[in-house]
């Protein structure tokens, strides 16, 4: 029986070089508002809106620092209300996703793809998954307790010495499951 | 192994009759729109806007007939959206539960108590609950397939002559699951 600490990851967005550049102006750096769980990753101070066919949120907090590519990670929630059908998928992998439209203070830009529902992930340090004996890309299932519990399935786990032990679900899953941020799992191999 | 079809509620209020008076005008009488799975039970053509600190839904679906208590059912998401620190609850049961401001075409109304988060429940009829061994009040899980599998524990049966079997979710939690309305879960004991 191990706990696994959970994270709620509100919409966010991550940018890639170029569009920093668009949205804020030529060279701007982000600026760290606090830092996330992972190591080297922060909540910016700076926000931009994203602006889909049928609404737009304002105010969508970006995670620095600078990536290859922009990502935008929603709830399936978020994706009704923006009118953009985002799959289910794993950080880093937008092939085949829609797109969306990016206002910052400085200009806009629309990107072609890159908006996702993120799965629901387990970030674990080589130590603790050599301890809790699960491995990268394996797929285990997590329980959570209280008046909503559930047992959350098809959840991956990333393994990496640069990683923090977190679970990683979105709002829609913290509200089925009626857990805040920072509440316990327990992972089931 | 019994399957369940799974409903997926989105937010909805039901009202008292003296409330659809004030909203409506007096005597107004729900129009259906279209019939619920529950025998009697219909979303109504009209719709009212409901007012919390924080936020506002317009054309909440009315369900019909009036009810002796007026009572707003919304997802954790729309709690936070309006403001309101609605409990988990099983219907009808709003002791104690915060208010809300509606907004009719003909009048408005402050009702002091009545917003809830629905707790997630499965309607049996007396025969399906003899089918599959359950009783009324009994607590069962039922689990859900697909990329966002998901097992809902504390499911509170409700069992009647009058109902149709059916599992009633909120969006967050068919969000959460990765489920559209009319899918279907497996009971667990």
């Amino acid at each position: 029986m191990y706990e696994i600490p959970i994270g709620v990851s509100a919409r966010h967005i991550h940018l890639a070089p170029e569009h920093i550049d668009i949205l804020f102006g030529q060279g701007y750096e982000l600026k760290t508002l606090k830092p996330l769980s992972q190591p080297g990753q922060f909540a910016a101070e700076e926000t931009v809106a994203v602006v889909g066919p049928k609404g737009r949120f304002d105010k969508v907090r970006i995670l620095g620092p600078a990536r290859g590519n922009t990502q935008l990670e929603i709830s399936r929630t978020d994706a009704f209300a923006l009118g953009v059908d985002a799959p289910v998928r794993l950080s880093g992998n937008i092939d085949g996703t829609p797109g969306i439209r990016i206002v910052g203070p400085k200009g806009e830009v629309t990107v072609e793809r890159g908006v996702i529902v993120a799965s629901r992930h387990i970030h674990l340090h080589t130590d603790d998954a050599a301890r809790m004996n699960v491995k990268d890309k394996q797929i285990v299932s997590v329980k959570t307790q209280g008046e909503r519990a559930v047992t959350f399935a098809n959840v991956v786990c990333r393994v990496s010495d640069q990683f923090a032990l977190d679970m990683h679900i979105d709002t829609d899953e913290a509200n089925a499951a009626g857990i805040r941020n920072g509440e316990k799992g327990t992972l089931i191999p």
